[in-house]
């Protein structure tokens, strides 16, 4: 199988006609089919498939356990199959993908790894169903408990143990899972560049080293008014929830403006959400990040007053302080590929989960031409790609080779 | 049956448990259930039920046809029983009920009409789930027509065709019904009132007779930006629809107190919609009413200049002008009332679209202690709907009766 037909095998499942974008969701029948396609590709390449008590699936050439116990725990790499709503094709599929090309370019070269080497998908890494993202990851280090995780729900009321059930799994399993944490010896991500730093770099650079993630958080900001009839009411006798969530939007962007980062409500709910009913509740969900913790916080703080100043509240669902990736390793990859760049994102992945659980974790970036992600035009050449493939298989003979 | 055995019938009928409120949206399972009482009630008087070419319900007491030709059109009273998310038990119903309970009164009474009785339940007023208000009546009227019904979609993307063909209707069927239509000589509607008027009266006043609808409509606002990543994507590199759509939010409030109206967005829906994605596409559902129909174009004219500076647009759905109910018969019934108040209103009712078709119509409210409406809040006291009940049977005496 060809980084190419790999691709296009992906390419159908879960993309939406009449946007062009994926709506592959957590424990959804797209997930199935992409979970399916994943252990294929596993037993196509005799690796041995496990799942851990989260559904993450591991996919191994060589002993990790035995590995473990000689002191020479095994290098993993890979990504995640899910999506946002009308998300792209690279995000996340792009490290899955390539991750795989690199063990069959090792393996056609010969190349005996003296260290395990591990492929994973990690389930759940966007969030898009139960809104937290990397659920994946941060249940298997610990990071969100599995009751947390069971009583989150989607849109239509199903919770992630609903959700486990129906997809055949059972929910009470959930859990951190040391073993499978254990095993990790070294992670390294490979993923589509969010953001033009490399395009607008003077010489061309297909690929990067990642420093850090930057501190990033979600909140859940609540207005609420009185239902009532919109053209009854009159002005003074209304309490409109609408009004508070328009001030929270343009108070956060002002708010970013000020204290130089980052914020988007992307998604709201209203109800009852008639066109001739004044809101009586209505739920916007913000995203905050920025270089500096401090600033971040200095955003949902205006927010949050001018939310309050409305009778709301703002809560916080997710919060990931700046997470730095082991500078030694971003260092020995950046000299091993010929001295690419070493740069920051604003996007939280598994690998930055992995690195606040201790393990030592590093990411590649291809260059994405127009920057966008997130969205059906998020696009990386395939000749970039296949860049990304090699520097990958480089780090890997490097991490995973003799004396390593 | 007696009014409040109806009222215990309709209670649980599409009633959501956790809010309280209804949910009885046109062409669905708990229309079917509410269509099926109706008749059933028709059935039981033995009144004659036909359905028009939309699906309106109208149970006769005596043959229209036959007053008809002998220059005595019938007198027709109704309402509706479909409702907006999370409405009240109220609004609609109060009016099929009350119908029918007088129908009751006048029967036991001994009264012989002199003009045929019709009770009328009018399908889809509320326009919930297709978005147009008053649907029933529009098309039956030619005020709106059979293609655009048919093609208007639901939130799920089911045409109204689709629906009509779902509940066992033929679409093709639908279209404008001049026979039904010539049926009505003169029509009254009884509806709980929407506002605080009657409760803020000095003297114990329970209804009021109708002067006219305010002018109204809906225009539904849609600002583009680019879908891409809200952590990744500069300030400076994102173009965020859900700006323009909080300015506009804001912008028709400002206009509303401007112009003295009430304008309200309590209805959007964002694409992708993503807690990480930056809005590509907001729309927004604004409606705007006043006493003036100028001010109200005034108000629309103000938020377009906002939506326009983002790039938006504005399209109106719906436009109903002031709609004045027969002068003459308002005064008729206020009198035979013993001069209670005539009042405006800015709701929509089916009242309006068969007064704009020239029926000769009237309008008869309930006093509401709170004046909230279109919310579980919703509320007439049981004796206010009594003494509802009590001035249409004397009005349908007075219309019906000998001489009238």
């Amino acid at each position: 199988m060809t980084f190419s037909s790999m691709w296009r095998d992906l390419a159908p499942v879960g993309r939406d006609a009449s946007s062009g974008g994926y709506r592959r969701f957590a424990w959804t029948r797209e997930d199935a089919t992409l979970r399916e396609w994943f252990a294929a590709e596993a037993q196509r390449r005799g690796l041995d498939l496990t799942v851990d008590r989260v559904g993450n699936q591991w996919a191994w050439w060589g002993d990790p356990d035995a590995a473990l116990a000689a002191g020479r725990p095994g290098v993993v790499t890979g990504s995640h199959l899910d999506s946002v709503p009308d998300g792209g094709a690279y995000d996340g599929p792009l490290g899955v993908v390539s991750a795989l090309a690199a063990v069959d370019a090792l393996r056609d070269s010969g190349f005996e790894p003296d260290r395990p080497i591990g492929v994973v998908n990690f389930v759940d890494e966007e969030g898009a169903r139960f809104g937290v993202a990397c659920a994946g990851s941060r249940v298997l280090t610990g990071a969100m408990t599995a009751d947390r995780a069971r009583s989150l729900t989607d849109g239509d009321g199903i919770s992630m143990a609903e959700a486990l059930s129906a997809a055949g799994r059972d929910p009470h399993e959930l859990g951190p899972d040391s073993e499978t944490v254990r095993r990790i010896g070294t992670f390294v991500e490979l993923h589509v560049e969010q953001g033009r730093h490399l395009s607008t770099l003077e010489t061309d650079t297909p690929v990067a080293v990642g420093s850090d993630i930057w501190p990033h958080g979600r909140w859940r900001i609540r207005t609420l008014g009185e239902a009532n009839h919109a053209g009854t009411t009159r002005l003074e006798d209304r309490d409109d929830a609408m009004l508070g969530f328009a001030a929270a939007v343009i108070a956060a962007r002002r708010a970013a403006e000020t204290h130089g980062c980052v914020a988007t409500l992307g998604k709201v709910a209203v109800a009852p959400g008639g066109v001739n009913a004044i809101a009586s509740e209505v739920t916007g969900w913000l995203d905050a990040r920025g270089a500096d913790e401090d600033a971040v916080r200095r955003v949902v703080a205006d927010v949050t007053e001018v939310v309050e100043e409305f009778g709301g509240l703002v809560v916080e669902d997710s919060w990931t302080g700046s997470t730095p990736f082991d500078p030694g390793l971003a260092r020995r990859i950046a000299t091993r590929l010929g001295g690419i760049p070493v740069i920051g994102t604003g996007a939280g992945h598994d690998a930055g989960i992995l690195a606040n659980a201790g393990v030592p974790t590093a990411m590649l970036f291809v260059r994405n031409p127009t920057g966008i992600s997130h969205s059906p035009e998020e696009f990386a050449t395939s000749q970039d790609c296949l860049v990304g493939v090699d520097a990958l298989a480089t780090v890997l003979t490097d991490l995973a080779g003799e004396h390593a």
